[in-house]
């Protein structure tokens, strides 16, 4: 067999699907963004609409000297697994703080949101006896390859339907072992589960829950403990499962539950034990960034600010997006060779970088242009915005509100 | 059922047994690596003899510097995946240099050396159609978790051994798809794999091979490309794989690779698609450090000076250890309570820190203290190590040379 002409035979069809991703080769400048310059094809200034960089921590001054101190105390990389040297004070202190966040007795890092989820849920589920998996059906793709992993039952219900998710638990043994897994704010749709209610069936059931928050965290609750934290449900939750590279700014990713769960996970999990440590500048920039949003909602309220500003300018223009409550905003265009391209025109023409969302992120025939809207866009990056999109909603004839699926 | 006794009960099983993990709370200071304190019950000054920064390079100065620049120009995280909005330009230059490191068309970075050989070898193994896996039967965790990922059909050669990898390899038709995995330095043992000869193998029955450097780049070659560079034999290896986050001493992982081979890769695999970027600062100081082995052996030869040097300091105190032809020294135990006495004692008595190697990194029954020689040890910390160990196998009255297995 020839492989390499199966690989580009593979590629050749993902482009002619439309779905051959490009990435944008972009430097960002600290203290300017969302400004930064694309060095692709030909070296340009974008203003940046996709990241989830949502809060613009990744640029804070208490969090970059937080890492510069670490660097100069302490050094680059952790040189190890936890277990073999790689355990430094900037991991314990990190660990307690994210505790303290969700009002947990314990937490326990991992070097991204991906392993966390594909970690700690591959452990819970293979190793507690007879355990059943119950996973809302738009769970996040760590998820669904943690619980797969596990190689446990699984049963997926339909996405935020509690009467099908109790349909799905009422048909198993009550004393039989139960992990509820789900996300607070959906990334794609941005909708928001209904937690309470879902820990009411917990409850009724006898399931662990196991809540994703990583769309959240920093995000909402006074503290920036996330959903649960801003409806006081974190200590119903069993499991809170965050990041440290999206609202904080900078990278990792942990689960925060009791004593007992953190360090079965921690002695069990393949995807912790054996893998180096996060390097201790990353830890303390993370903690950094959560102290900070602890104290601090003005990042929180500036984004909410910005995020009704670009929904009620698309309304106006008549551009279709997902109403949700949360702060992502997506645009839909239904199709990947029309989204990359008005993705391509906004970059080309107007300086505007937002990556198509084309399969496999989302389903097919559901591509969309996802905008994050953050504290340190300005009102002139918000009228850029939308005037472009509106130039090309008319060049290009596509959909409008009233027409439009959404 | 009470989950939480659940947990309590299997982690007082693995108390029970020894097998219980207790991170020692490092802090490191930079230029005083492998120099350390210790912030657990009490706070005591220790030397690290078992990391894995096995050339120190955590506290080199062009990798901490290259790393401050790149906070101060671009900031902490890369603000989202690879392919929305988190490819920042430190991204493309890393892996243009990876790619040159080992003569390959290109590269393609993970956010661990574990994530790596779970995406890269899950995604390869489950997409070519009716891909065979023959793998080593001492492949490391992420090499194993990726394979069974993958769902292919898997074998194992006993280790190192070329004549079962040929009777598993001819028993095949020639033409169905097959990747033979393993490492060139193992971890625990640091024996070498005979990888001219399975190139040999892989030539004769029509295979891809797939070997992972982990613990050789930096370490090997004269640009510090790992075993297979100072054998001559990159061209013949279809992906190597490797880390940042030993040698090189910051964090991530890569597969350098054919251009097709990576972007498919890239296209497909979970791991990599969903997951945020490593911060550019990582990627800096990971390519400073890749930079700066490229053109200095110093390093490489101090370390095999001090390896040499503790290895004849062993043999000499009659300590048993394995005869392997790397720089990792296994002083064998055998038995877990032993093995963590012996470290704890170290430690407590003698400020000397190796922490006990017990399953699951090990098989039970092979118990060790892994002794990693860096270029920064002094010979004032070779004597120490070597006296302190005299020592206690004098008071342990445990095997010598004469006597051990090994």
């Amino acid at each position: 067999m020839n492989y390499n002409d199966y690989f580009e035979a593979e590629l050749t069809r993902l482009k002619d699907e439309g779905n051959y991703r490009v990435f944008a080769d972009l430097e960002r400048h600290r203290g300017n963004f969302p400004h930064a310059t694309n060095r692709g094809d030909e070296t340009k200034e974008v203003t940046i609409w996709c990241s989830n960089d949502y809060l613009g921590m990744g640029q804070h001054p208490a969090v970059i000297s937080a890492m510069h101190d670490a660097l100069d105390t302490v050094g680059a990389g952790a040189g190890g697994t936890r277990n073999i040297s790689g355990t430094t004070h900037e991991h314990v202190l990190l660990e307690a703080e994210l505790a303290d966040l969700h009002g947990k007795e314990q937490a326990l890092l991992f070097t991204s949101g991906y392993v966390s989820n594909w970690a700690a849920l591959g452990t819970l589920a293979s190793k507690i006896p007879n355990c059943i998996v119950l996973s809302d059906a738009l769970n996040h793709a760590s998820m669904i390859e943690g619980i797969r992993h596990s190689k446990a039952e699984r049963q997926i219900w339909r996405h935020n339907d509690l009467e099908h998710l109790e349909e799905l638990l009422a048909a198993q043994p009550l004393d039989r072992p139960k992990l509820i897994a789900f996300e607070s704010v959906y990334s794609m749709d941005g909708d928001v589960a209904p937690i309470a209610e879902i820990c009411d069936l917990a409850d009724k059931y006898g399931a662990m829950t196991y809540l994703d928050e990583v769309h959240a965290v920093g995000l909402y609750g006074p503290r920036g403990g996330g959903i649960a934290e801003r409806e006081g449900l974190m200590d119903r939750i069993t499991v809170i499962e965050g990041t440290l590279g999206k609202a904080y700014g900078v990278v990792g990713g942990y689960i925060a539950a009791s004593a007992a769960l953190c360090d079965f996970v921690r002695s069990f999990a393949s995807g912790f034990i054996f893998t180096t440590a996060l390097p201790p500048a990353v830890a303390a920039g993370a903690r950094a960034s959560i102290q900070h949003l602890k104290s601090s909602s003005a990042e929180r309220q500036e984004q909410q600010a910005n995020v009704a500003a670009v929904r009620e300018r698309l309304d106006a223009a008549g551009i279709p997006h997902i109403d949700n409550p949360s702060h992502i905003i997506p645009v839909m265009v239904g199709d990947p060779v029309k989204c990359k391209y008005l993705s391509d025109i906004l970059l080309a023409e107007h300086g505007i970088y937002i990556q198509p969302i084309n399969y496999p992120t989302v389903p097919k025939g559901t591509e969309r242009l996802r905008i994050t809207p953050s504290p340190v866009h300005s009102p002139e990056d918000i009228d850029r915005l939308v005037s472009a999109l509106e130039k090309l909603w008319m060049q290009c004839q596509l959909a409008r509100i009233p027409m439009a699926a959404q």
